[in-house]
């Protein structure tokens, strides 16, 4: 008899967590990814102030998975799936749909950042979700200090040095304090008509705190030590119009050439694939064995999920999706081998951690609250702990001492990448090359 | 008085090392590039296969000099030269000529390679000369084993698994071993359904030997150690067409999706911007001080220029660049302080490296010819010497060790990188915002 196949789909923190807990079962497992590499998401903001290069967070999914025999590896994106056949659709170099059936799907497809129904917004204020999205806004950022040199007229350097962050969650927060940083250490000695540290960066978030999950004592550790680095925060403002010349906060017109969108979250559309219940922001419901009502073979993980704990929606973060891809593998485990199925799904929440410039951190886990030196450590270690391989912790904690010693960056670069070309499969060649022939 | 004004064009090899001996001039020096970094391109390459990142092998211009005060870098690009308004013409932000005079001017804007002619060829066999090309050709590489694995017919694996190589001077013999290497040590157990080691390698060459510039024997050294690895070569054949296809060489069709082009030499406009003597390449002619005939303050020096030494033209490789570079900071260094001229240009030779794969490299020097695991670790040391800050030698010492012992790349990446935006400045912003306010 053909092995059950377990289909996959995203190799971010939960669906790889899933695979790996998948690594000794009698299946054939197939995780679908639309980029290579599994990409360590909490420091892609250290990609776009170019402290750590893109090798140093993307590492290839199937060299992690190499040695688990039983796991295909597949580049492809899903672009829908029919939960009465059992199957998905993948498209391939031809942008064909190409049918693959499944005997049990675990979606870990993830979210981005939700533009609240103003999607023009992102052609000026792009998010950063992606090493792509990192490298582009790295090369926006250098290349706004690049601009203010080259142009002789002060007064056209106002927008080139004003930074707009919208949203003051953990991403906006840790953005706006590396880039304090950038300027005022890497920046700082290397220019001669202008001065880097005169840059502007504000930072603006609707909420009444920066780091809202946070507790208020934390919130406001977290603010004061932003505007010691020069950040200027705006809380409860909305922000009304994103265009080339900048953004309108509150009626308040502010020049910027260069505005990044942290804000909201957009789940992938897997709600719409399965055709199920979601919650406002598009969440999959799923019940307490992560599967979708009605389908016991399909599981939802991580940000395009949603399930209550006491009451309260899990938040969007690494750790739960990771337990969550546990968890899946264990439901499945249970139903192929005939043993009854794990106790309901409980998330175990270790504590939250963001970082705010050099040698300092909030962490808050249980009662526990902590900022300062001690909390940064703590943060430096638990990142390098959840790189993919020592290889990656070696190369990122010597970046990280070099950086914090000399002040100096890894990868301070502007590349004008050459758009990528569709990778296309060989499709027909055979028969062109009986024309050409 | 006003100090007088340097102007040099490039930060490559050239550009760089006479902008460093120009150090405690008292003039005002400006450094044009095109991009932020010094680029190391002699390990170009091995940013294409994924043994380093970008980060590794360039190095932001203005940070190599930032402790030079009597230098400002700017990111721009050349247009055109007025000889006799000593003048030249900068491309700014807005793709406006901005007109900036010099009392003495420096070319050395290099060359990438020449199609013969045909440059419809680019399109499908882009050459290796940039960061964006390493990064791209990278992303074609490794995105060709992925389409592969992806695709259920072995038929159509044929053109995927096929890469050809046009050039075997260094860049080729260097590419071709390198990516001989990547196929067998580490995609090597990472694929399911395809075997990366079955991928075909063919290296072209209209010449009668690789590495054409060494001797008989160490080509042929080369040679044998690239057949060792699997590399197909084919002397003495020209490539008639380039497609969408593949090539056809010497009449015979090869099927493949990857074609890289490392053949011959397109020196930059310099010649047309000045409007002086050329030879056949296009190289500008220069005098035995490195400046253009009639005009002793313009010099042009590098892979842009060419002067005959002993009767034979000097090769396009750093060290001549470098050589040239101080020795024309020097002649402007005598002319400023009232000294005699230094003796005319004399390129003295070090001498000439190739590495072929893993642990085997040729060295030619003056009469001493060297092969194998000796002059490998002598490539090694050298190329780690030249790197252009302590921190890079170390970051790429390390990335050497590690891939050497673990067979793991720094960066196995497929990035789909967003076309990058022009940049642009604030220009009419002011005007813009009344209509908007």
């Amino acid at each position: 008899m053909a092995q059950p196949r377990i289909v996959i789909v995203g190799g971010g923190f939960g669906g790889l967590a899933a695979a790996k807990a998948l690594k000794k079962v009698p299946a054939e497992i197939i995780l679908i990814d639309r980029t290579n590499h599994h990409l360590f998401q909490p420091l892609l903001y250290q990609v776009a102030t170019s402290v750590l290069g893109p090798g140093q967070i993307g590492f290839p999914i199937r060299a992690i998975l190499q040695k688990q025999k039983n796991t295909v590896v597949v580049l492809g994106t899903v672009t829908g799936v029919d939960k009465d056949k059992k199957c998905l659709y993948v498209s391939d170099a031809d942008q064909q749909d190409v049918p693959l059936t499944y005997d049990y799907l675990i979606l870990a497809t993830g979210a981005t950042h939700s533009y609240f129904g103003r999607n023009e917004f992102e052609r000026f204020a792009p998010g950063l979700k992606s090493l792509a999205d990192a490298l582009s806004t790295r090369n926006k950022l250098l290349g706004a200090f690049e601009l203010a040199e080259a142009e002789e007229d002060p007064r056209r350097h106002q927008d080139l040095l004003t930074f707009v962050l919208v949203g003051a969650g953990p991403t906006g927060v840790e953005l706006a304090g590396a880039l304090a940083l950038l300027v005022r250490t890497t920046l700082k000695a290397n220019f001669r008509r202008i001065d880097p540290t005169s840059a502007r960066i504000v930072l603006i978030d609707r909420g009444p705190r920066v780091l809202g999950t946070f507790s208020e004592h934390l919130s406001q550790s977290a603010q004061e030590r932003l505007e010691k680095l020069g950040v200027e925060i705006r809380l409860g403002k909305s922000v009304d119009q994103v265009d080339e010349h900048g953004v309108v906060v509150a009626g308040e017109r502010i020049l910027s050439k260069t505005v990044i969108w942290t804000a909201g979250v957009e789940p992938s559309p897997a709600g719409t694939w399965l055709k199920v219940e979601t919650d406002r922001a598009r969440r999959v419901r799923v019940q307490k064995d992560l599967s979708v009502p009605g389908h016991p073979e399909i599981f939802v993980i991580g940000d395009t999920a949603t399930l209550d704990q006491d009451g309260t929606a899990l938040p969007g973060v690494a750790q739960v999706a990771i337990q969550q891809g546990r968890y899946a593998a264990r439901v499945i485990r249970g139903r192929l081998s005939g043993n009854p199925p794990p106790k309901p799904f409980r998330y175990f929440d270790k504590g939250n951690l963001a970082v705010v410039g050099k040698g300092f951190a909030v962490l808050q886990s249980g009662k526990l609250r902590m900022s300062g030196i001690f909390a940064w450590l703590i943060w430096a270690f638990v990142h390098l702990q959840f790189l993919a391989t020592p290889g990656l912790r070696l190369s990122v904690f010597l970046q990280w001492a070099w950086t914090f010693l000399t002040g100096q960056r890894g990868s301070w670069l502007i590349v004008d990448y050459h758009a990528s070309p569709p990778l296309t499969s060989a499709a027909d060649a055979d028969t062109a090359m009986r024309g050409v022939a």
